[in-house]
């Protein structure tokens, strides 16, 4: 039976009492619109833990004043009956007016990693992120929490924080869950229309022919972001490249040299809808 | 028999035991260079909780860099002789290498309160003083944490860290401890030569005589700043007169009229020390 929580401290001690019973906790954190690649991150969460918790709370924080809050999709009856489905613990749903109560005035931000890629377009996005996770994280008190790859920047900060500030906890990285076509699970990808929907593969598209071009040795690093804009730009309805490269999968620095691993990253406009997708490469030594 | 702990992972793991066995832990987060002040602190601590932890860490984070981090006095078997004779559990010594591993890149920061005050003198010292504070309640894990009210804007951004972030922690205030004519404890106080130690006495002196004008109903609000000012820089020594005023007690505004609960806080340089010192007045309804 999955129970439901929206005050923070009911939440906290509830979690309270579970980490005394030595119980081990696993959160997924989540805006809700659920899809797959949701629903994946909470069955591992459960494979691996006695308590399952998932949140869903759209942060006002983490989107900038010219973004898709207000649209952002709100489908609760919906994601319920998707997490009772897995057999989820607890769903906590906080309201803004309980998570940023007047005179909130505190931020958690992880320098550099926050500026690049995604950070560069969304100014602020990431502060958002971490100052919410950071207080999820103490109201929920796993033992571990789960975050997609699709999302390689957003978990690759969380880390970052997690490790900077000893926060008790082990975040866990998941491989990402894409439609039959490629194009990776998002709750944004409810605004494509028919066509833009097609056209939306284009990015899955580029980063497999990019890999297999590096692992077949037929691409220098240093020709890789022109051979991806040139792909991403001939597909009529991509509207704006944000970015599109290849990444040093720690410091998120542009690569001159192929490493060992390798992030290449897209992030870019099909209408007005923003994806993003990434894919690790992997070159034998 | 005083335990002593440098790795904080080690210190987690043996918090994290004690809260498995239901311990309340009593954490004292201190610089070193022990005195009254402190022990009054871990004495309240040791009565509150089932186990106190005192941590000793000169964070570099939180000194300017024209700031005495370097002369800091560090005396850390005088410290461990005073802290085993009043019964502490745990001393947390960390090194700041470990606290702060090349690549470390977050910070918490709670705006406003942050740049008032001490913070306007003092830049970058407050989001230095959370970061680590957060950190170290991570690590310790305490289910109470001490500090003194000399120190009033750290223990009242401290307080609205914990809350913003939910820290799962209680902050509590503990009166200022004194020398017998009055001067607040401080590890700095051992900066002052004999005549700057005797003029230092001038702070308390002026917070008092402020507060019997208050409670007499002998001032107005708008002069309180006036006459600290006059009071102060008629002591000789008196180097450079940084604040003197009244502010209110949650916000730190500077007030235009009394209200029930008064700070009054001045920070200045006797010779090259710089001292603060603080007093609520409370005004009968």
């Amino acid at each position: 039976m999955l129970e439901r929580i929206s005050i923070p401290n009911v939440m906290q001690e509830t979690s309270r009492k579970f980490i005394l019973k030595a119980k081990k906790i696993g959160f997924v954190p989540t805006m809700g619109a659920l899809h797959n690649g949701h629903i994946s991150l909470v069955e591992r969460a459960k494979n691996e833990n006695d308590i399952t918790v998932v949140s869903i709370f759209v942060n006002p924080l983490q989107f900038g004043q010219d973004e898709d809050f207000d649209k952002y999709p709100r489908v609760l009856e919906k994601d319920l009956e998707m997490l009772e489905s897995v057999g989820t613990n607890i769903l906590f749903v906080p309201q803004v007016k309980h998570m940023y109560p007047e005179g909130f005035l505190t931020t958690v931000k992880v320098r550099e990693l926050s500026d690049k890629l995604c950070g560069a377009f969304r100014k602020g996005h990431f502060e958002g992120v971490t100052t919410v996770v950071c207080k999820l994280i103490n109201i929920v008190k796993p033992t571990r929490i789960y975050f997609g790859q699709k999302d390689y920047q957003q978990m690759l900060i969380v880390k970052q924080m997690v490790n900077d500030l000893n926060i008790d906890v082990e975040v866990v990285s998941c491989r990402t869950i894409r439609e039959s076509d490629g194009l990776a699970m998002s709750s944004r990808n409810v605004y494509l229309n028919h066509a833009e929907r097609k056209s939306a593969t284009i990015l899955y598209k580029t980063l497999k022919h990019i890999e297999s071009l590096i692992l077949q040795d037929k691409i220098s690093c240093r020709d890789v972001s022109k051979i991806m804009y040139k792909m991403l730009s001939d597909e009529p309805l991509v509207k704006e490249i944000q970015y599109a490269d290849i990444y040093d999968v720690k410091t998120l620095e542009r690569l001159d040299e192929f490493k060992d691993e390798n992030l290449l990253a897209i992030a870019l406009k099909i209408g007005d809808t923003r994806l993003i997708d990434n894919l690790i490469v992997e070159r034998k030594k």
